[in-house]
């Protein structure tokens, strides 16, 4: 058996810290984030740009992402078989909700959204696809969680962050959401990411009935939410629909 | 001076792998293709495993990317100046032209799309975001090649794949092609690439006047060209106005 590669297990660890925060950074600076000596954070990031992983600014000497990733990224959506599996259901169930539909699986203790199908209108939207939601505070995030699809990393179990004042932070309360997300099969979050916005997201389930992703809408919370503040049951019931269609399709029992 | 580090230039090699071709290999596979013992290529697959470059499938034992690839690839997006510069006026140049726009930069002996606007109708049309063209069948591509940002790798000089039988495959050919492009200051493709269709673009400079990247119009050749066959004058007006402003926000001197 060999044990892992360290210098690959660095370069990921570069392009992760490039990925986040300021996304330009010194040689200097990567060196002491991760830890290493310069020399050695030299001669990765020489690598890594030799293979178009990462650019080097001309002007500044600075060190950003590379365009290969960019094929890389969108391969990955090419041969992702929960998104390709659901393109037609998902672009459906935007047209009968009226409302936005996002894809969800589990990456490093976050939600990566691998598919966004527009609300139906011709308002302004940006695509998500690529993008990271937290765990605990949207409704994708909290089907990943209720299932064991995902954790919450253990650096985070001291805190979760507050985005409103709605935000499940304490562990508890937390857990006790997703023991009520396993007993309906949805899960909801209103206002928990932002005021104003609410979410919806189902299960979907693979082979042998793991779930392997979620599948959810969101918008404004008065088009998510009836008067009294719930989610609205013809949209609840659009969305479990859609999971199980898109499960059956991945090979799941019906259930 | 440190040289490149070859096990993080072999895991490089391993994705583009994975990216093209059937997308689902086996370790095998992997191993005989890159000419890497068996061993090697394991602890390489499994360190890109660990860190989410990289899934297994469960059922068959196949790698294919992962999904980390995905967020890398759009944060990639984040930090392009080229793209983030260019999004307003790829948006006008798409609504003044009626077409497709699409923003090119080189990646590999190919054009990398990093933004694509629809053309503006309700016509059914899908990103080619991350999706590479070949150069020298492209607008985008030779007016890369024209200026010297890209060049066509060595191992494709013997021969360059013909598309349809409009498409330049002769090298003399070709370099008469480009240096018309020079001349004119702005490239044309006439259904070298694919019959009915046509693309036109022009270059973008960053600063200090190197071209980093193309803009272009595409589609349906009855469209992009008027009835003798020949590029609209209009569209190769409005191209070249967007890619001069988009080369001045980048802080290229008037030309």
């Amino acid at each position: 058996m060999t044990g892992p590669v360290q210098s690959i297990e660095r370069a990921a660890a570069i392009l992760r810290l490039l990925a986040g925060g300021p996304r330009r950074l010194g040689l200097g600076e990567v060196a002491a984030s991760l830890g290493l000596a310069k020399g050695t954070a030299h001669g990765i990031l020489r690598t890594l740009q030799h293979v178009d992983f990462v650019e080097q600014d001309a002007a500044t000497g600075k060190y950003q992402l590379g365009a290969a990733l960019l094929h890389l990224g969108t391969s990955y959506l090419d041969v992702n078989e929960l998104r390709s599996r659901s393109l037609n259901w998902a672009d459906a169930l935007a047209a009968r909700s009226g409302e936005a539909v996002r894809l969800g699986t589990p990456l490093e203790g976050s939600v990566l959204i691998v598919h966004h199908v527009f609300r139906p209108d011709d308002s302004f939207q940006t695509l998500d696809v690529g993008s990271l939601l937290p765990l605990h505070a949207s409704s994708l995030g909290k089907v990943l969680l209720a299932y064991g699809t995902a954790t919450i990393e253990s650096g985070k179990q001291s805190g979760l962050e507050a985005y409103t004042r709605h935000t499940l932070v304490d562990r508890e309360q937390l857990n006790r959401a997703l023991a009520e997300v396993r007993e309906l099969g949805w899960a909801s979050e209103i206002q928990e990411m932002s005021m104003g916005e609410a979410g919806l997201a189902a299960p979907i389930r693979g082979h042998g009935g793991l779930v392997v992703g979620a599948i959810g809408l969101s918008g404004p919370v008065e088009r998510i939410c009836d008067n009294q503040g719930r989610p609205r049951p013809i949209l609840v019931t659009l969305i479990r629909e859609a999971a199980r269609t898109i499960s059956r399709d991945l090979g799941a029992a019906r259930w």
